[in-house]
């Protein structure tokens, strides 16, 4: 796979001509298109439909999801695409016991709340799948993951989020069922004990996409402004002394493409 | 924050009112806009400009990335939005400190190489952002994080990819700087040691973006072909006995909306 005297420094010529892109700059059109899908992603677990998903739309959503950014290029992900009802109900089962145990975590009220939430949809979703990390991939030392050793799990996280975007810009719902224990996961799953599980995710075609995150719809947190959360060179400064129009302008701000 | 009366079980049909999405399926110029994103994001080192950054660019960028999942919806990110040349000196000192010692863990040739690479532009980009993680946002028990743990990690990762595409979007280059040692990172910002750095970005305008990821362009390492990367119910299974025409179809897929 490694081609190192293609990466000698004399060649640093050469790979300033690398081919770059035309299309620096993008249209509104386009922009419009990835706000559109940001801002209108969801969480989804009840909704879902049993409809199939045509193997062409599923390809090119796994094919964003594997154009992620990776710690030196690294691509740690795997994909294992669950249908059979055997391995879901696996899973389902779970999924139930760690949920059981959540429940218990919380205080009195609160727990019989948490009973009430519908959170995941294993079984009624067509498709299950479970995006990994495989640590060892490409071998010990890797680029970019000498200081920071989570970057590979990061980076199948980034994969994630492009699966997630993807799926919604073609109609699917995704739901990121986090509520079970890895080692049942990864048996339900056959999976080596060495993989790591980042995500199993319930998707399909849905009647609806709520407006708005169910949590916040119903009450349990609120999003937070977005002003509250900037804070400029140091932490806790949120005075903005050099420009002072950056966070009234993202108070203010509805100068989307599109208006989201 | 919190209402929990609002979620009484009783109230379920009243939340299956809750407003819902009018545009559930997307047009294909938008689904194209995204695509057009997601395989166009590079990951920039060497090709920043100075110039400035429109406070509404930037607000959409962070609006954006304020709108990634969160486990339990605790948004567990802050930015912190670095101008100053002090800070980014400080930065800059603890990336070099950590870049020779990851030198060092390359064997003789390929440090050699290493040394020879670009991989960062703290300096030359007009902003630096750091993405971070509050893990005791919320309280103690979160929704969805009482097995994984890592769930508000791995938000705060979802909250950096919605950046990065919402960047390339507006046509800005960024550069994930990970060799860095967490608590020099955490002291140049002065960061509470409880509060985790996910994400230190380089943020600018940049003279021309790759076509390709530069450590595949250099032949540090190939993409792997998709399908080798997909399995099937279970671990290891890479045969697709339900539906036969879903890895041949990743493989010859140049279905994209616009052909990415």
């Amino acid at each position: 796979m490694e081609k190192p005297d293609t990466l000698n420094p004399n060649d640093q010529q050469k790979h300033q001509d690398d081919p770059h892109q035309d299309n620096m700059f993008f249209a509104e059109s386009e922009r419009e298109g990835l706000y559109k899908t940001i801002f209108n992603r969801r969480d989804v677990r009840g909704q879902f439909k049993p409809d199939p998903i045509p193997d062409s739309v599923l390809s090119r959503v796994l094919y964003a999801a594997h154009h992620a950014p990776s710690v030196g290029f690294m691509q740690p992900w795997n994909f294992v695409i669950v249908r059979s009802d055997d391995v879901k109900e696996k899973v389902h089962h779970a999924f139930v016991e760690a949920n059981d145990k959540a429940a218990d975590m919380f205080e009195s009220e609160k727990s019989k709340i948490y009973r009430s939430l519908k959170l995941e949809g294993i079984l009624e979703s067509p498709i299950n799948i479970c995006i990994t990390c495989d640590r060892k991939r490409t071998g010990p030392v890797v680029i970019g993951r000498t200081s920071m050793k989570e970057m590979d799990l990061y980076s199948s996280v980034c994969a994630v989020q492009n699966f997630w975007l993807a799926a919604r810009a073609e109609g699917l719902g995704v739901g990121w069922v986090s509520i079970i224990e890895q080692q049942a996961l990864q048996e339900a799953l056959g999976m080596p004990s060495d993989i790591v599980p980042i995500a199993y995710l319930c998707v399909g075609y849905v009647s609806h996409f709520y407006d708005k995150p169910e949590l916040e719809t119903k009450g349990w947190l609120n999003r937070t402004p977005l002003d509250e959360l900037m804070y400029f060179d140091q932490w806790g400064n949120n005075k903005n002394s050099e420009e002072e129009t950056l966070v009234s302008q993202v108070i203010n701000d509805q100068d989307f493409p599109g208006n989201w």
